[in-house]
């Protein structure tokens, strides 16, 4: 696919209107205060070669706009930086980036395309506006830890869509992850502190604790796995731990209150307490820390 | 290099107010309406992989900064998103970048680090603010085309990066271009188109042209090349030819009414009408087109 016929395909997507057609060089956005993100994605790293295009570019804005649900922020456009690969493969991708964009209510701002020898990398930037914006750092002592939705799903979907078996659902929660935007809009004017669980639970929770300067402790029974993960995998402690150091998720993980209900379906799974460091228990008792809490190079910023 | 060493090394930069010390996943930027771009250098095609690291991160900087330039924006930060190499190069990349923020007062706003085998893949997107941002599709039929600085410094340079001889200030007009900040600041409320010439100033006043539906005639003889430029590749016909179809230039082309003079220091090189198309004369007469007009696969929006 040339460039051109590329950028005439993006023109029939859904256009911010700073975007002037896609015919500049740069784009205006007018939208009051923003948030803005970028996450780039690596073939053979975030994605793998076998992946569907079309789910590449969902995962590609999806993952995005999960940090702008994080931040309880209407979407207000995205930048994409494409490689131009083979045709077959760009076509596919538009089909799955009209898809999202439409899903999401998210106009298209502006980008680059290049050509590329090599993995694919490609990176989306996303803005957001009326954002109440709370940061990852604000948990106090005796908050409750919560989350929404499932654990794990994305970590077993990962090993079908490497081979596996499993049901098409969990390797679809793998490659076509939910962004929490209506959640995150009706938690964030209300939480303490509230961040997306890309990396796994355990690294996500940790990181929240430490850029809080608290302690966390998790309590692993009360992590809530789906029907079709316990079919799979079972609830056992290992399949406990396994699901909450998988990453993918993004779900929204959030501080309260401890008197607090959070307006919207979510889990109890910890509390936050004065100290440092991650505890782990179940109905067992005490359990100690797997070497491994998450994906820990994953959307570094 | 590891991730959390790099992004250690990334918050001893000038960092925006809204990258909450790059401890999020979002940045906040509340600074009125945006001008935004973006551009994505890739090893072997934008850039040389004997390319010093350090100039690589300034063109990565500059190019996008040319971009805000043409709306006569200033400079509200910067996201990076960064491949993770070897140490030294990461290093000598990260020299390169403290420089370029600092001399073009750029502040740091977010980013993303990944691993990657293959190519360096390197994504920067720049903000401005309290911009007049013209278009390029605002010239009018009798207004003159005005370019800034002299054209074909970089082609050379290029040529000699690629390990030709001449001087080195030609290769770093190739290495280390200049932003025309300052000038597009003073231009941008009077012209009636801009842009910067990033892909050649033949192909760039065309796209002018083309995007306001109107004809462009230059004269090859005004375009002004620098002494350096004339030593190296003399200045006839086809020195010149070829100085008008090279790229990275980042000079500013702009369209004003016939008996305006530009605030800045610039140059007339033509005219435009109604019609469609490009012309080319010099003393001796019309010139048939070349083929190439210019590097047609760069920064494509």
């Amino acid at each position: 696919m040339t460039e051109a016929e590329f950028i005439a395909a993006l023109r029939r997507m859904p256009l911010h209107p700073g975007a002037h057609g896609l015919m500049d060089d740069s784009a205006v956005i007018d939208a009051g205060p923003l948030v803005v993100t970028t996450d780039t994605l690596v073939e053979g790293v975030h994605f793998l070669p076998q992946d569907p295009p079309g789910d590449v570019a969902w995962k590609l804005v999806a993952t995005n706009l999960s940090d702008l649900a994080a931040k309880g922020a209407l979407v207000e456009g995205v930048l994409l930086n494409y490689p131009l690969g083979d045709s077959a493969w760009d076509h596919a991708f538009l089909d799955g980036l009209s898809l999202a964009l439409a899903r999401f209510d998210a106009r298209l701002i502006g980008g680059d395309t290049v050509s590329l020898r090599g993995p694919r990398v490609l990176t989306l930037t996303a803005f957001g506006r009326e954002a109440a914006a709370p940061v990852r750092s604000g948990a106090r002592a005796g908050d409750a830890l919560w989350v929404t939705g499932t654990i794990g799903d994305a970590g077993l979907g990962l090993a079908i869509a490497m081979g596996g078996t499993g049901p098409e659902a969990l390797r679809d929660a793998y490659r076509r992850p939910q962004p929490r935007l209506t959640e995150g809009r009706a938690l964030a004017p209300v939480v303490h502190a509230m961040m997306d669980v890309s990396d796994g639970l355990l690294i996500d929770a940790a990181r929240m604790a430490q850029a809080s300067g608290l302690a966390v402790t998790i309590d692993l029974d009360a992590v809530r796995l789906s029907p079709a993960a316990r079919a799979l995998g079972g609830e056992d402690r290992a399949a406990r731990l396994a699901a909450a150091t998988a990453g993918d998720d993004y779900e929204l993980l959030f501080a309260l209150p401890p008197d607090v209900t959070p307006p919207v379906a979510a889990t109890r799974v910890g509390r936050f307490d004065a100290g440092a460091g991650l505890s782990l228990f179940d109905t067992a008792g005490p359990i100690p820390l797997p070497p491994r809490l998450g994906f820990e190079h994953a959307a570094p910023r």
